[in-house]
């Protein structure tokens, strides 16, 4: 791909200088047009170390309104961030609906330095590589416009800007983080050592929804008319999509079924036996029991570095509060976390759905808890209609994608749907309008809820079937007894650990 | 302090459980209470590092609904954090109005944690302290409820527990971060060694509207229930204090001028000479050498690790973003950020009006530069009304305390106010107006300010006196003539940095 590239291209100062005064207020008024049709666009800005890239990149951003972008520079990540799966760092700074989120560096030359010379840096790419598909297609399926650039330039040339940014003294980047990345900065000034990597990663990401275009940049004039020029070309076409009328675009997703997800066969949840109860002597012994082993368990996951999420789902008043409270009620508030689930706030609307969980997934050795999840999407989103039939077909996969790389980076998941039935519900409901210390517990959202059960259950169903995967299964507690519930829910997450440590 | 305390008082396992009891459900309703009332709540935990706090603070938060508080255990300090000014990363984790920070170590023990050992490290730490009580005089004024926590336990419980942790194989929180934190582990597991430090911090912070609660942690159903009480008693005076009827409250802040602050003389606009101005060509040639110089003093900044912030104030149409246009023409995007500033968004208004400047504050080395600013306090928020008069009164000392503590972390602070006449403004809206390209740039508020330019000058004129410190200058830039204004700027800044570097 970049071999057969033809470096010999310039353009004289004159004429870059006309060229950009015609570009300039083009882009902006594009930019402003993206912006009132919440479009959100990713830049991506990747090329030799040395290829002016910064100066190519200020002249383009020097167009843009500044309130309509975010600049980032993908430097060394964090304590925190490396306790985490690769690309949720990533995932945490997409910009909101409208603006442009401007990488300097990225996902790429992250997961290049990030693997290299690591003990099987083959098979690390290769999951870096996975994760970064299925993250811009399914940021580019939600509406986002990706570009990427790849700067290239000359071996001569690379060499020429090294000696020129010494001799004026001009800083890398990465000398900021000193000695700690000399074995980095050896790697990306070796042209020779450097090309076959970025080779391959330029092929295996080429996609049509995130192509790659790269930059002749021996020639700065050039390489910054280029830039403009092709964000530009996507601006205009993805507003020219973006105004279509609905009936006018192409269907994306004309048949989910082909692409391996499961038929949806009988019910799960009609073959639940609801009837299952325990005494309170057995209850108290076992609680005990299981408390006191995970009080132990937890630590170990610690120690040995591995994150565990729980997800608990289930009908409103199944007693999602209690199972997590006496879950935790042993646990060291250190290493674990609830994190409860509601509606979406306005800044949480103006982004993929997916966004608002990555601040919440659970650094290496540290167990989050969620009270409802991601799951929303194909529950109450489903049903309520928040979201389009499209919308909710395409997350089955998206989410089976997202636990993935929780899997991938060694996350032990487990989901918890807590199953009751109908007539229990309403006798919760009413004891808790009675009861003057729950009463709050209980909304008119709750009662409307309850009014399209059957739509719950149609929405419950297929999302077991579609997303029980080996690595993150469901698991239906029967809570018509609450003592049941909460022992049962207790066991499954201390014989996980067990099995799992 | 700490030697007084008794520490053999006891509380039976039966006698816990029964209070414990009757606690919760008050605790629950409380947090309720606070929440509707937007009381925003921080509660901080430090105490002997083995004392049984995490087996405690978990006892207590199990009384509250997660939906309404954030737990955050104050550790090591990511690589970007250490490039900021000690306090901005607890700034950034105060909790929203209505819900409740649980620290579990906070500023406390990172204070001493962080001077340990450092040079000079008694003036570092006097200055810690100095950005504490800053820190937390400031959220208390606005409203802000802070309750403090020291587990106290005597020295033979430390070396029990101690052995006890170590027998049981249970973790320290630090040794997740291996070999580099044995240094704090000693410090911290010498009892004697501790105590000293931790009594001086403590005398030092006991503020009337942060006071400090010893709790006697050698028994811990004595400790939690303390902790309970506490919580319990302070939100309940909260809560009555924020139901009362405003004439009831008793005004804070009656005589703002016996602080220190200087008295409004005469106007500092009116003897601005508005009719300086330059030619073409001496522009020309001036930002060419400026630019230039900049480009080479980023770099200079940089290698000396200090961070520059660079604020501009004015008049609509008085041309912020074309002097910022040439400000950044030449820099490196790596090194530089324009933050431009509106109206605060849900999220924003829910905190403290300096909590959303935290993100942007510089990084050593970086320069940010922000279009508009924490001004708006003392600008647009008092003359629209949108914050009370108490309100923008207090907002002189904090801003100057606020700049004081970038001071002191070694950033270089620059304001601008660009001044125009109104005859000015008004030629350059109708031009606006009439051009397509720039049509979008002015609107109905713009028109709106205008018609209130008397009450925005006097604004302006006591934000010149009460802010302009040595340190962080105000800069009044004649900005009828764009060319003189842009130079102006350019050469200050320039200047700035050949001074300071």
């Amino acid at each position: 791909m970049l071999e057969k590239i033809d470096l010999s291209k310039t353009i004289t100062n004159a004429d870059y200088k006309k060229s950009e005064k015609m570009l300039k207020p083009k882009l902006g008024e594009l930019q402003r047009k993206a912006w009132d049709l919440k479009i959100p666009v990713i830049l991506v800005f990747e090329g030799w170390h040395v290829s002016g890239m910064c100066e190519d990149i200020n002249r383009f951003i020097l167009s843009l309104d500044p309130r309509g972008y975010n600049f980032h520079t993908m430097t060394r990540p964090c304590y925190e961030e490396l306790l985490k799966p690769f690309i949720v760092r990533f995932w945490s700074r997409i910009p909101v609906r409208g603006k442009i989120g401007v990488f300097d560096r990225s996902w790429y030359s992250r997961s290049i330095t990030e693997c290299l010379g690591e003990e099987k840096s083959e098979r690390r790419m290769e999951k870096c590589l996975e994760e970064i598909n299925y993250f811009e297609r399914q940021l580019a399926d939600d509406g986002y416009l990706i570009i990427k650039f790849f700067l290239h330039i000359s071996e001569k040339e690379h060499k020429e800007r090294f000696k020129e940014l010494k001799k004026a003294g001009i800083p890398l980047l990465f000398e900021e983080y000193g000695k700690e990345m000399i074995h980095d900065l050896y790697f990306i000034g070796n042209y020779n050592k450097y090309l076959p990597s970025v080779e391959k990663l330029l092929e295996e990401t080429d996609m049509p929804y995130a192509p790659w275009t790269v930059v002749e940049a021996d020639d700065r004039n050039f390489a910054t008319l280029k830039i403009m020029m092709t964000v530009i070309h996507a601006l205009e076409a993805s507003i020219e999509q973006a105004t279509r009328t609905p009936a006018e675009k192409t269907l994306k997703y004309l048949d989910l079924e082909a692409q391996g997800i499961p038929q949806l066969n009988n019910s799960i949840l009609e073959q639940i036996n609801l009837s299952r109860k325990i005494n309170a002597d057995e209850y108290k012994a076992s609680k005990k029991l299981y408390q006191q082993k995970l009080a132990t368990l937890q630590y170990e996951l610690f120690r040995i570095k591995r994150p565990m999420v729980v997800i608990f789902e289930g009908w409103d008043a199944a007693g999602k509060g209690g199972d997590i409270y006496r879950l935790v009620e042993n646990l060291n508030p250190r290493l674990y976390r609830v994190v409860p689930v509601g509606s979406p706030n306005d800044t949480e609307k103006a982004h993929h759905y997916l966004w608002r969980f990555c601040e919440a997934i659970p650094k290496a050795g540290n167990i989050t808890i969620f009270d409802r999840s991601w799951y929303g999407r194909v529950l109450v989103e489903r049903v309520e209609g928040f979201c389009s039939e499209e919308e909710w077909k395409r997350a089955y996969r998206e989410i089976n994608e997202f636990e993935e790389i929780l899997t991938q980076a060694g996350a032990i998941i487990l989901k918890f749907w807590l199953h009751i039935d109908k007539e229990t519900q309403l006798e919760r409901f009413n004891s808790r309008q009675l009861d003057p210390e729950k009463k709050w517990k209980i909304t008119a959202e709750d009662w409307r809820n309850r009014s399209r059960w059957e739509d719950y259950e149609t929405a419950a169903d297929e999302m077991l079937q579609k997303t029980g995967t080996m690595n993150a299964p469901w698991v239906v507690v029967e809570s018509n007894d609450k003592r049941y519930s909460r022992i049962k829910v207790l066991k499954t997450v201390a014989e996980t650990l067990e099995k799992e440590l």
